[in-house]
């Protein structure tokens, strides 16, 4: 299973770079300086990974102390000052990617959290935390309402990941690292299913309310 | 005082629902989707707890732990989505919960700092943050100015409440059971009151700062 | 080093002053009530070191325990109400109290966050997150787009303060206390020179991002 740990550490990087784009383009779109980037890309990456460790007690956070995670966020900052025409090129490579650190990021955030000894509700809400909770602080630190409480599929495949990693780890089906590895498939199929075919949850517009109150 | 201990679940239970019922009607109105609506709904009802878990150092946070604060979420947010006339027609006793809530909610949040060995500052800003914490996240998640910052009486009755936990800790006037029923009760009051009446705080209009600088 | 511990004891009482006044007088234009403001000028003056004492596990975190900060954040609120005039005035001195504030916390920052045993990375991020973190939590909760993601050179200042720290005491070039004075002088030095020259870091507005797309 050594190489399933190489290629975990390729995938975390990879979405962590993804992460790290996606808030380094809305930053430099809303029109923030150089510091202003580099934050808003290293609180995408890192954001989520923080809340979930100060919650289960891993002091301090991982995203704190994890030297290449900064430097993903410093690199895609430059790149997207630098090569900003290359990294709208990169469109979809990066939606790619983002689904790769969505399904990670959910299914290592469950692990780290029953490996703390915590309950079941605790790994699955932290494992949603872990994947959308940077793109939640990004919306937030940008002054606008999170996408991902919008949006098609996106903290349901996080959360269909997490609760296969409980569910695995509950009844105890497999080993841990196949649970993984399945938990990825299905977290990461869902999402881009969803970006190819526009899936959404069902919302309640504005409009549906004001007929509601006709009546 | 097994009965008070019922009594104080089943108040909880209310408290939660009621501001569970605020979360999800605010993010329905503004147009999230299925799991947006939870996610706000679950955000109110615990939100303030979890930040006050994290500054005790009470990890994990029990509004993490416990089952039936999230079941109390999703209900909120089915009702809230399926049968929204009723919810709206419960605009009035959900007013009535959400004052029970913010009571309970300022009093148990400063019971637990001081049980946690925390003084008494500690426990009377906590226990506003256990209060109004979940409805600030809520309005910063719906990209708002928080509207306990600027409403009528609502922060205060809290901060009352737990001041009340902590005075009647330190000077001993009575059993903390009695202390406690005392400060849910005049809390409750306050903000009831402040309701039928539209007691505020003062505020400095924009309007006032222009006069001062006229002058 | 008595008298340096007695300046750090005023200076760190003149840098809260200063974040507090910043806080007040932006939630008074927003027309917050009384509570309101108070709130967010506690929150400028702790938000950031209650966020670094949450990270490194130092709990509960000093900003809720020390009656001095609170105490310091409602003399604040009660002269930006009851002295606006005079708090207008002192735009100047204000500036200049906040520069100290941003420098020393991004040193103490920095160094508690040493002294807990955490690395070298954690300290500098502390460090930045101790100085601006309060700044970045006001604008959240007043609804824009923090300044400091967008202004003259400010996290920028408190990353180099927090950076020499660091780098000092990895390789002992002095006593810590040495260290820290230079960090100090140089943070503010830093700070006072972009706010004389308007220095900023660049950005990249949305015109020159639409010429890029039209190329």
């Amino acid at each position: 299973m050594d190489k399933l740990h190489t290629l975990y550490y390729f995938l975390d990087l990879a979405g962590t770079f993804a992460f790290a784009i996606s808030g380094a383009t809305a930053a430099r779109q809303r029109g923030l300086d150089l510091f202003g980037i580099c934050a808003i890309a290293f609180t995408v990456a890192c954001g989520g990974g923080i809340i979930r460790d100060i919650c289960i007690g891993a002091i301090p956070p991982a995203g704190l102390t994890t030297w290449y995670y900064l430097a993903t966020a410093i690199i895609a900052t430059g790149m997207t000052i630098g090569l900003y025409s290359v990294v709208q090129r990169l469109n979809r490579p990066v939606l790619l990617f983002d689904a790769v650190g969505l399904s990670l990021f959910a299914v290592t955030g469950a692990q780290k959290a029953l490996s703390y000894g915590h309950n079941g509700e605790v790994a699955v809400l932290l494992g949603i935390v872990t994947a959308v909770g940077g793109g939640v602080l990004r919306d937030i630190l940008l002054n606008r309402v999170p996408v991902i409480l919008e949006r098609e599929i996106y903290a349901s495949a996080a959360l269909t990941g997490a609760l296969i990693v409980v569910l695995g780890s509950y009844f105890k089906w497999l080993s841990s690292d196949w649970i993984a590895v399945i938990a990825l498939t299905i977290c990461f199929t869902l999402r881009i299913l969803a970006l190819r075919y526009h899936w959404n949850l069902p919302a309640f517009s504005k409009d549906k309310i004001n007929r509601d109150n006709k009546k």
